[in-house]
Order: C-alpha cells, then structure tokens, then sequence
C-alpha cells in the first residue's frame, strides 16, 4: 500500500515533468501526452529491456497509465493551476519520484538474482532513465550525467538494496526519506562530485 | 497480396525519407544506406520491442530489406530522377507509408492479444518509430511530436483497429484510404492539435 | 586467450573514449563511469537485442566489466599520464576495438544460424553501437556514419564471416590485423566513400 503510493507518486511527478518539458518545446496535446508517458515509464521499460524483464511487461501496469493520463490532461487544461507551484514544489515531488523508482527497480533486479552490480545499473536506470529519453527525443542534452548527484543518490539506493541492508516496510521507508533528503540537500547546498575538464590536460 | 504492396510502398517510402535525410547531413554511401533501413525498418523493431515480439523477428523481412536496398541503391546513383519529385509525391508516399505501417502495428499486437492502449502505441510506434529514431541519429530535434497531428492518425487507426470496428481486406483497405486521406488533409489545411506554450503561464 | 586479450583492448579503448567525451562535455564522475560504460558495452547490448540474445547477457560479463571500471578510474584520477598519448596511440586503440568487436559480433551472429544480411550488422552494431549511444546520450551528431570508412570496415569483416571465407585462430587473426591496418590506413589517406550533398539535385 505504501508502495502504491510512492509508485503513484512518482508517475505523476515524472509525467509532469515530461508535460513541462513538451510545453516549453511547444509540442500539440498528443506530444504533451507522449513525452509525459515516456518519461514516466521509460526508465523501467529500459530497466526491464537490461535485466531480463520482457519490455511488454508495461502493458501490465494499466492503473498507473490511467493516472497518468488523468494527471496530464488536468495538466494541459489547467496549466495556470500548477506552473507556477511547479517550480515550488516540483523538486519535491521529482526527488520523491527518483526514490520511489531507483527503490522499486533495485528490488525488482535483486528479485531476479542478479548480482550486486546488475541491482545498481537498474536502481539508476529506473530512476533517471526516463527523464533520459524524454531529453533524447525532445533534442536536448541530457543533463542527469552532471547535475547535482542526481544518478548518484540512485545508485546509492541500489548499493544499500543489493548489499541486503535494509529491507521491510519500514526500512525501505526510511530508505526512502534518506534518498528524498539527500537529493533536496544536493540541490539546495549544490553539492557536486569531481569534474575533470578535459581541456587543462592537453598540451597547447 | 494488398497488404504486401502497401507493406513494399510503406519500405519504399520510409527507406527514401532516411536517403534524403543522409544526404542532407552529406553521410557517405553507407551512411546513406544505414538511415534508410533505419527509417524503413526502425518502427517496427522499435514496436516488436514494446509487445513482447522478439526484436530479431526483423530478419525475416528478407523480401523487404532486399527492395529498400535496391530503392535507396538507384536513389543515390540516380538523385535527379526523384528529388524534384519528391517534394510533390513525397507526401502522399510518406502518408500511404504512415497508413500501411500503422495498421500493420496494430494488427500485429492485437493477434497477440494486447489490451486496447497497447494496440494504439504499436500503431503509433510501427507509423512514426523510424522516422523518430532517423532524427535521433541525425542528431535533429524529432518532429513527429508537434507536425499536423503525425502521430495522431496512426493513434486513430490503432483506436479503429483495437475496438474491432473494421475488419477484412476491404475494411482495412478503408481505414488505409481514410488514413491518407486525413492525413493529407492536415497537411494542406494546416490542421493543427491545441498547443500550449509554457511561458504565458509563468508570473514574470 | 588471443580472443579474451582483443575483446579486453576493445573493451579499453572504447572505455577510454567514453571517459574522453565525458571529460570534454564536463560531466561529473559517475558521468564518466556511465558514458564509458556505455561505450564499451552499448554496442554489444544493442547487437545482442537485434539479433535476438537476451540483453541482459551483458550481466556475465563480470571481468571485463571490474577491467572497464578500474582502467577509468585510473584514467579519471591520472588524466594528465595519458591524455596526451590518447591522440598519438588511442585511433590505433580504437581500431582494434572496432576490429576486435565486429569480428566477435559476427560470430555470435554466425553461430545463432542468422542470415548474411543479420551477420554484417552485427559485426557493425558491435563494432560502432557504443560509440552511436555515447553520441546520442551526450548530445552530440553521431559521426560514425559519415567518418572515413568507419562502419564500413566493419561491415566486410561480417561479410568475410558471414560467407565462411575464414576461421579458426589463424584466419580470424589475419582478418583482425587486415581490418585493423584497413581502418588505420583510411584514416592516413582519408579515404573517403562517395557523398552526395542534396542541394545540388534540387531546382532552385
């Protein structure tokens, strides 16, 4: 139950996102549509597609697909409502949505017994992979490889599940809260992992 | 026998849209040829992925790859003879191709007995996939997403072809004219889907 | 052992081209690992989904994975020990892994009973797979279809495999070396296969 939700929300945190994204491109409505859809199961469709889950294994998450294109449509009619709120409250719920997606992907890939690296690979692809694609088709660069830890808390999520260190209810939970809160804290104190340019090394 | 030739008029078509994309980006001749089965064949794999057919599947085209082969040879040895024309049957080849493919789509992951909304993605996947992953190679910003609603008549097509309202060669062979037709309208009137640009809702 | 040695330097260079993109792009460390990763492997996943072996075989692959990561964390904390050589040495690097690559995705094709035309775009998704996603993934134009040849070299080492016109160590050695020198020599001379700009064909 608490897993539905957190599944939820994650589906319409990223469907939205996906909606922003097509607006600011000035996609027409089935463009909002698909980019939404894409952005919200993408990341498991590729997940799936790398560990061994038949990709067809989306049509059975029909309930989800209904919400999220109850959630788009209200976001297209009503774009007033929630564009402005969107820059308060969206990390939020996009940090909620990468948790609650890099959680489930880990569990489904330690399910599966693959090993240790494999369980990673599908915490960070279920969790950034469809604000990947949504980047890809809508012909802009993807930026989940250098903004602020972003995979990074993912993978994390991944390393924790696949060592075995947390598990229940109540440990995932707190998984959970500790992802949310690690990604909010990266934004707002801009934390960054080492860069290298490439340019310094190079002889003139 | 219809459905082969509107199968072998979808490959043509697709496979000389890769060709003229190749050749504006100036690809060389395997450039030229690689986006054209691109284009020609992208779809469907991109489709069989998502329904759970293997992708491999692709193989057995062999009659197909053997035309689009020998299309885009003649295409690059000989431009003069079609790129003028292009501009003016290029459209309705483009459409008959949209058509032929997007009712195939549909009718593959309905025999496989998908539910309604995965048998409008495969129609919309098998119609407009190549042309999606053609830009994504050429590195352009796929178009299919905001042009006269591209997308949205494979959608229908799959919506016909999901609620079993036609059937046979001659219901079928209805619904590809309908297609074309609706599809060539949209062009010439400019029919256009509701947009919304995200600015005008965003406080300053 | 003389296969496991090419597939370990293909595995290399093409990590350490993934590692150099990222650097220039100013992606953080784990875009360094992802990109190179992606490199290295892409190919042989995208080649695996065509060709109809389950895409998660990539998982078996523990050593060449564990030789990836320590070479480019090697390359990431030392960049200055050879960036510098990378433009002297790393095309020879870069041949042999297209070499190493397409001869190997041959095989697999070749062995799984796949047609000519299936055993030649193995060998070249193999060979240039991982440098096409890298591309696409750090947003920039996919070169390998219009560089000198690039694909093209691998394409007749399918040919040569797909036919049978060589085998065992001794023959696949010699195709190794020959498409090595082939591509070494392309890049020297700047041999170049047939272009076609459209403009030239088009009525004013």
């Amino acid at each position: 139950m608490t897993w539905d939700i957190l599944n939820i929300i994650g589906t319409i945190a990223f469907a939205l996102s996906g909606v922003i994204v097509a607006m600011e491109e000035d996609y027409d409505l089935i463009g909002v549509y698909i980019l939404g859809l894409v952005t919200a199961f993408g990341g498991g469709a590729i997940r799936n597609l790398l560990i061994g889950v038949p990709v067809s294994a989306l049509w059975d998450q029909g309930t989800l697909f209904t919400i999220a294109i109850i959630v788009m449509t209200i976001a297209f009619l009503f774009p007033s409502l929630w564009v402005n709120r969107w820059m308060r409250f969206g990390l939020l719920f996009d940090a909620m949505g990468l948790a609650a997606f890099a959680i489930q992907g880990a569990l489904y890939a330690t399910e599966m017994g693959h090993p240790l690296s494999a369980v990673i690979v599908a915490a960070a692809l279920t969790g950034t992979g469809g604000g990947m694609v949504r980047d890809v088709l809508a012909g802009r660069k993807p930026l989940f490889l250098r903004k602020e830890i972003y995979i990074g808390w993912t993978m994390i999520a991944g390393l924790v599940i696949g060592l075995n260190l947390v598990s229940g209810v109540i440990g995932l939970g707190i998984l959970f809260v500790a992802v949310v809160v690690l990604r909010m804290l990266s934004v707002y104190y801009q934390w960054q992992l080492p860069h290298r340019k490439l340019e310094q090394f190079q002889s003139p």
